[in-house]
């Protein structure tokens, strides 16, 4: 009965390297896609290395406009170069207007570039031949670099995980659990998979404001294998932050759910990690996860990526309010 | 005498990811190839992290082919369009018909595509010159999309394990045990080896069936280093699931084998992965492997890797059934 | 009582890998970039592993340098060869004087060299058309190392971690605590961070002065993410070989911090390192770290990676001198 | 006394892997250099990995030799096809004897594997336009071959590490102790290192003879940074394996060290291996390993890597034969 009234054993993290401090409300720690919700200043503003990771991390449609402008730039620069050369240090130019001649070394500037080089149109004298031969080196230099960011964008092990679009107030062996639902959606096979979940709140302390990070506790917090859709649970007992707290209670407290994703990636042989950030708007109380997956009679089992977020309302056991007992208070 | 009488203790693994529920008998949580028996659906039909990894896991043959057609299908594409534009733009185009003037202008392209450019047939117009130019990038970005894919395919430091097709119920130390054997194929050197097994089996609880899984005990999970065959051990005690089991035992309870094999590849300094999965037709009783290694007077032992799976019948020891004695029973 | 009498209890590290040695004064461990204060000699004067390491390790511009010089001297090496052949064995060569006539050996060699071969100028004879084959050869491949090259120089996972200048003796916790700060100047995301402090410094033992390292205990040795600035702090207790130290003393005893950085950079899913160097003189006393970040209303938190290392003036607290009690000394 | 007396306490290590038959003396488990003594048969005879991996890790003057002969050997194959289809194809072939004539169209052959193409000799009909497109293809696949071959081969962080040649039986400690001493010949910095020694002996076991393996205690077994050679010892206490033990009885055992070194490479980001055989014959008593590094006093310490194995002789204490007291046997 003495368990019933004593007061929840909550453990806080104090090393997850962000910041205490709150200066502003509804601020993020993470942003929806798992990344840190900070920006650096005062670094070199000119990195190789930070440009080659963007390079590798945007979309494919950014990164093929990119590949397509530099080389029209590149062939254009050029092309410019040997037009103020002059035109007659190269064969076979049949342009009769000066438009017409700087296209006729446009093309040569791209034969040059990408080391076709036909040979009909040719550099004779040493002014154009010594910036052909330039160019023919940087064409190769830079679809070398290309072959460099084409290979490591398609073999970065990323985790591509997709994840519910809400957190679950569900029932949970006779109470409730906060759960949400992640599946891998690449045809990597993912083992050693762990999943750790921190609740960040504004806590009052000593008259100002502070954030703290408190890791919650999950009903199991480590797979061997992912081949499903795995329910993440953490089971909301009397010493769980979130007993007995409604979604008033999560946005005056600017509640983030702060989940980190890692497993090993068995067709890459690498550790990858995932993050993910859920807010109080994303909670609903009251609903429960529908089955996303089928087994089939012959052949293997169909999972519904789409489906991962599906859910169905479900009643909520009603919440026994815990009136501490008289006389068994001072026993604690 | 309590200790012969008592329940065996087994230990479930829960946190394997597979499903629990039995929907369809006979259906496997890996493929033979010890991939997931699963498919996805719903996500998007496009990505293209998944066309690199199906790229980088087939066959040879089928990779070979995949490249050549590809080769061929921009090609004639670009021929096509040359052709369009009409074969007066091109120099020294000699065919006479529409077909051997549609052929020239394949060569052409094949010429531009792979940058030979020779230069005899070479573009003058500025239509021509305009997609000769975006064939040769779009040929230098495909070949550095190949140095990609053969590099990856290469490089990717995958065990290959070959493993005896058959579990064998052999004797071992007076007793029997289950054993299989696994041996490494490739010319790498693998350390620090680590074999799991789980037994998936259908179990009948509260009049519904339901997939449990179990780990087996090993005589040795773990080895220092993999230079010849090992021939994994599950001894069959009293507490072993497989105690006093036969072949029917297993086909009625649906029984898989799941094997989890881990090693770190000196060679390619990375950790290697590799999954197998039994059945219950793959078991046979009383059979005993033969030695597949053989010392050399001067020079290396020579191990056989197509003998991994030969074995030799063996009389098991008559099993002792345990009847547990009167007036014990009430004390468990 | 006599726990404020107790003789400190300070744990030695003997497996640093350090020489204990002391020869002169004033002698690194390691030098400020972290690097092994350690030059090997004896070893095979020609390396290729090692040749590459610097390829890959020295700064851009010194790296252009050297591709463009080898560029260079290959296309040069080959001129020369064609010229001493003659180039009558050369299409279309136009020069009239001997130096114009190495100036077309040289374009043509350049031509051949990256392959764009416009065949105004080709190989007719047998000795020319061989060495054309041979340098076209070489050219793939040279440009095949250079690709490697790039893409080894990019995909390099290296920790760029920015460090104050100083270390500082700041106010903790009513006491005093020795603190210096670290950040990431990389766009990638850094996970899983460790940090280890040791301080050589030189004891006088039976006579002879000999090397000592000590790890020093901080505050917190391992944060989740690395989003802001990390201040590591070690708490001047009484325990510390810090403790009631002046700068005098640090000199003296010939004192090195050796900082050891450890962390998951998940961008490149691999494990980064970086270790930093202290030396007496960057200790400053009675100084505090100013705040370099700032929360913003709407957006992310601005963090100023060029105020790493700004610092206030602060007093510390006056330190109890620790008088043993007569009638103590005699326990210790 | 009884403590002199006792029996040694020796734990086997039943996990290496490696077999514990004994069919010829004089067998190694593992080569000079490292690798397993092991030679694998019955396995698949084409294995694209194979021929990957041992291009991969042959030595540069082979790998060099092979590339050129490959090279050569697809030029001439495909010159064969031109010369058989017939020159007249051809443009501009001006060889007048067949030997001319098949020269022509090997440099012709060079210019299009090489993707060269001059186009002073090109393809005019169908069947020499085809063999030509063909021919670039493989051209350009056979040198993204050669990139990712040139690019692994370098990229590889694979341990150097050199050791001495002996095994020295030194003074130690008042005492004998087993030492060698190993170094990084790679301007990679190694942290992390660890080693492990295991002594492989025969002994006679029921009438047979049974090679058993048994790991040895050493001083240190782990150390954090390795900058300077590493003087590895094992302390010949009375439990040592090598306790009063002469040349002669390592021989009759058939005695080989195996050792494993494992490090963690800082500037590849890799965990690297290497491992060490000695046999009888390496060991030498009575001998201590001179100091071979040498502090100066500006600028770096001086380590010399071939002065790794450099000795001079010492005295060992002598061992008192340990004669058990008349009436302890029992005790014990």
């Amino acid at each position: 009965m003495a368990s019933k009234n004593r007061a929840p054993v909550i453990k806080e993290d104090t090393n997850t390297g962000f910041s205490t401090r709150v200066e502003w409300r509804n601020q993020r720690s993470l942003r929806p896609d798992g990344s840190f919700n900070i920006e650096n200043k005062g670094g070199k503003w000119f990195r190789p290395g930070d440009i080659y990771l963007s390079l590798l991390t945007m979309p494919w449609w950014k990164f093929n406009i990119i590949i397509v402008l530099i080389y029209l730039v590149m062939n254009t620069l050029f092309a410019v170069i040997y037009y103020a050369i002059g035109t007659n240090n190269l064969t076979n130019i049949e342009g009769v207007t000066q438009w017409e001649k700087f296209l006729d070394t446009f093309f040569f500037s791209a034969q040059s570039l990408t080391t076709v080089g036909y040979g009909r149109v040719a550099p004779v004298g040493i002014p154009e031949s010594t910036v052909a031969a330039f160019e023919s080196m940087i064409g190769l230099l830079g679809f070398a670099l290309a072959t460099g960011l084409l290979y490591g964008r398609f073999s970065k092990a990323n985790a591509q995980i997709t994840h519910s679009k809400n957190v679950l107030i569900a029932p949970y062996q006779g109470g409730t659990g906060m759960m949400f639902r992640i599946a891998n959606i690449r045809q990597t096979q993912l083992v050693e998979v762990e999943v750790q979940v921190t609740l960040a709140k504004i806590a009052r302390e000593g008259g100002r404001e502070i954030r703290r990070f408190f890791p919650l506790e999950l009903e199991r917090s480590k797979i061997a294998m992912f081949p499903l859709s795995w329910t993440v649970v953490h089971p909301i007992t009397e010493d769980s932050l979130l007993y007995n707290k409604s979604m008033d209670n999560l946005k005056h407290d600017d509640v983030e759910l702060l989940v980190y994703f890692k497993a090993y990636d068995e067709t890459f042989s690498q550790t990858v990690h995932h993050r993910i950030s859920y807010r109080a708007e994303d909670f609903i109380w009251g609903a429960r996860f529908i089955l996303n997956f089928e087994a089939q009679p012959n052949g293997p089992t169909i999972h519904y990526l789409n489906k991962i977020g599906d859910y169905e309302m479900a009643e909520l056991p009603s919440v026994k309010i815990q009136i501490p007992e008289p006389g068994q208070k001072e026993i604690r």
